[in-house]
């Protein structure tokens, strides 16, 4: 291959959910060499133990220092992954992706309210990029250190950008959110135990959940009087991100839909759908795909996305792509699965 | 058995899912006799064909013709089972409950709107008594023709009663409902084809839905400005409905939830709870679990029931159980499961 | 209810998934009285906690003492529930039903081999009583100690009963296991865990797992020459066990259906059905359904179960009602559900 | 790309799911131009109809040509795929992959015995291949005709051929196989019904499945003395198929692992794994893991593929890059997925 560039990258955090999937996607990926895989619970074990389809010959290590890498992907639990980010910044010339929440939001307050501890690092929440590349490519382009955005955040955020920028929406939105229990993580709970969720649904964070922090903060750039009321529910499948949002709008449908056409017609991860939205379809893609309807004088945007893709492992690395000059496509032109 | 009364039962369409779940509710109930089981599919063949697990010693029959029948239940499609009632109200002298849509609405536009065909029998809309024992017990004991209303509709209905009839809510509420595949019944669909629904989800009729009508046909008894915007959505479980209401209100969240524990306290069927209900916890039971929160100003009522009992079968044998001066929860009194 | 017999029971071990059975089955159950409930996890709180849809004004203890009970239901784990239940039988007069595996073997050494440890009261195993009526109904009658079978041992045995005591099957057998993943109960497991198993199957215990020495401690009786092979799998189902067993057999497969009919047209819980058994139609009830095939010289025997019900509580509860004289199916009488 | 080779390619039943796949992963082929797609059902209508993941700017046709393809995927029902077949070898240039059973046996009175009808075209059956590139990669890459085998047939050959040509196996062997719901296509059935099938599991064919013909037919190349007892069984997954191959052997387990890891060493499709093999880890890519175990004198070999993929769709291209001279693992480099 020539003088092609080889990035060598480190993942922090590779045996949850967030990690495997980027792990994975970058085992394939023609621009990349993997030198550094961070587990805690797998530190020293070999890591097809963890990856028995790879061909892989490491070894986990307990604490990433990344002092080889390009960039290092943190997907450790939030606090944990702000004070190694922090590190990583200083001491390795690598850039920094981090998949967890540390660094979505601006405002430290904002962080204090939904996480119940003072942020540690203030000074690097100016610094952070949001890592949603349909509003801030250019920005992730130039950045040191970007923050992906959560896998709700992600979908509301994209379903209704056109809305806000045009002005159609510009009051009271509800934003109805179905996950699947992936999005739970690795982690052992009793709400993720296959027999206490299968075969079952219900409602969540009803009072409120962290995500609608990340989505006002987005939302608000365009328009500070949008006002999100958000509930997720959770739904017996492993993967896939359901957002069915309401908003009243005396705009016709034909109208509101060719907008959104047009705000995404170059947008190579967003596709507006004629038939109502499968997440099935974009499971194990980067895709995000949106139907535009209305009820009366309701718009109701159904938006679907893989919670572990654009939700979070490719929608890293199409970060990564943007941050290294390649195409934003790179190693993420995966097709699409029915059934 | 002594002098115990006797209910001779027959049920038409005991092939789909919400005939068999009334004949195998009735095959345990301690007052019912089933002597007619019709089905045009399986007609000519033994019930066990269909109900190895149970004992009658029967045959389905093309077309129940009811003529020993105290009750009959029809559980045909729609437009058939109108003419099929007819008759039965003509010819035998059974009560009748109709546990599909031909005689749920009052008003034979609003039927003709939603099901695009022009009502057949609009006099006996006037005679039917819609079967929902929690608004309508009372007129349900003296009817001959009771007619269950659909899943959604019930419960949307029971979630969102206490908050009309109390004026909390009084102008617009949104409902985003989600059902197992159950409730599309055992006709065969690309809908309801395993691998096509299995780990998806998808929004649809988002346009309106049916039970649009049905659901205002009771709230409007109550206060005729209340405007209803419904959107339901496929999950991949078998059975189980989970309607999420959204509605502006400033009252307070405690003071809701006590008004919903007041309204509901002596009804043996509906339970308010104090977490999030999973639909899990009603399946196969007549139950409707309901929980009360809010999100800022926005109320947010959760309501579950399993879609083929309180939704279908059960709530047509809680009707029975009224017509025939039984206690309302004979053969209703079934343990939840949990896992 | 006059001079009705009311049995009060305690149940230790009840926020599992055994316990949870027991309780809710015998929450309906028309001659049973509910007194004590124990569990660690939950000591102190109220039973809705956990039992949203009960109405039982009790605390969860610590510890089951028993000392008013008529019966006790043990569900705890293997070695707690030994101790446990010796102190039980010293100290009270109930009698004591196990769900666990302490005293299903006779042999102590066989204990030792496939649970690790010495057993600590081996005198007590000869007192114990195997749990399975199609088995053992006439010594249950009489037994203080019962203690339950295994889910796969339940459905082994049932299914190879027959072909052994005939001696149609007198060599080699193999079981072919598939089970829900209720089956690892409530314990948070990576194996239980939602994401890992759904959309996925393996085979485990392939080298050999406990329930063999139950199967071996049965069949033995009849014919000390069968060799059984046993490899279970976890299938991404909330309940349910199928077993398929492979025989060699010369004989007629009408011969051998005629036989497994004959065997048992008198128990009320095994029903020979002419089409492959769903393990859906045994769901929540106490049933265990059977099929006879042969291909070509393989005599091939599926039978299906419940493992939470007949593979546990509800089996629990049929030894009750036999310990305690009454019918049988005594609050077992349970209608199927399909779908 | 300059002078880079491309292939045209038409596809015939691109409805139904094994044609889905294989114009999916063709429109990421770096070497393929779809130029033709055939659908009876949806003849005339746009590609992106069915496939709204797609940008190409075509339109169904009700009956493949062929004329400009280089290779024809024939998707078809078996007898309806052999006249098609027979008909694109007589008038186009074109190589044809024919993904149904229609040439999978060499005799035709095997043929007639499991499918009921005469073979029409018996002299084509002595010039197809076997599609399987693990046992015929030479002979495919020479093939005008290939006829890729069923997904069991795939899995349990695979699974045994070590064993068979080393000669630890040469006598009978029970495999018992447990399918996803997609095996049964996308045609519509009560068995593939989604309420039906959820959370359910069954054995079905057990006097005998139309792939023991292709079992044998491969198998039986090394030993004619190989007996195969094969029981599937329905599991409510969507894709993934696990075969649990049961045979006597007193051969130590760790040389039968040895000699499958030498058998395979250079396959780049299978890998031996060291842990009982989950199907969820093969999951959208050609790979088939094999785990192999003992039971005292009986070995377990378990195999797992994903039955639309290395049972279908990506071992057609894999013959198709055989077939063109490619890499055999182009457009088939796919990551895992987990969860």
């Amino acid at each position: 291959m020539g003088d092609k560039q080889i990035i060598n990258i480190a993942v922090a955090g590779a045996s949850g959910y967030a990690g495997m999937g980027v792990v994975r996607l970058l085992s394939k990926h023609a621009y990349v060499n993997i030198c550094e895989l961070g587990s805690g619970s797998y530190a020293g074990r070999p890591i097809t133990d963890l990856y028995p389809d790879l061909s892989l010959n490491l070894e986990f290590v307990s604490e990433v220092g990344g002092e080889n890498a390009d960039v290092i992907f943190s997907c450790l639990p939030h606090t944990e992954s702000a004070t190694r980010v922090k590190n990583w910044l200083e001491i390795t010339h690598a850039k920094v992706i981090d998949l967890g929440a540390d660094f979505r939001l601006k405002d430290p307050s904002e962080y204090q309210k939904w996480y119940g501890v003072k942020h540690q690092y203030p000074h690097l929440l100016e610094q952070a990029i949001l890592g949603l590349p349909e509003v801030n490519a250019d920005k992730i382009k130039d950045a040191r250190l970007v923050a992906v955005p959560g896998c709700y955040a992600t979908a509301s955020i994209i379903a209704l950008l056109p809305a806000v920028t045009s002005g159609i929406l510009s009051g009271h939105v509800i934003i109805d959110a179905k996950s699947g229990v992936s999005g739970a993580g690795r982690t052992l709970s009793l709400t993720a135990h296959f027999s206490e969720i299968n075969e079952s649904m219900h409602a969540y964070a009803i009072e409120g959940h962290r995500h609608i922090a990340e989505i006002n903060s987005v939302l608000h750039q365009y328009n500070s009087d949008i006002k999100v009321t958000f509930v997720p529910h959770l739904i017996p499948i492993t993967r896939g991100i359901l957002v069915t949002c309401y908003f009243q709008s005396s705009t016709d449908v034909d109208e509101i839909q060719s907008l959104y056409y047009h705000f995404y017609k170059n947008e190579p991860f967003v596709k507006i759908l004629s038939a109502p939205v499968d997440t099935k379809l974009c499971l194990h893609t980067n895709m995000c795909f949106i139907h535009v309807g209305k009820q009366d004088d309701t718009a109701i945007i159904t938006a679907a996305i893989d919670n572990l893709m654009k939700g979070a492992s490719s929608q890293a690395i199409e970060c990564m792509n943007l941050m290294f000059g390649l195409r934003r496509t790179e190693g993420l032109d995966l097709p699409a699965w029915w059934p």
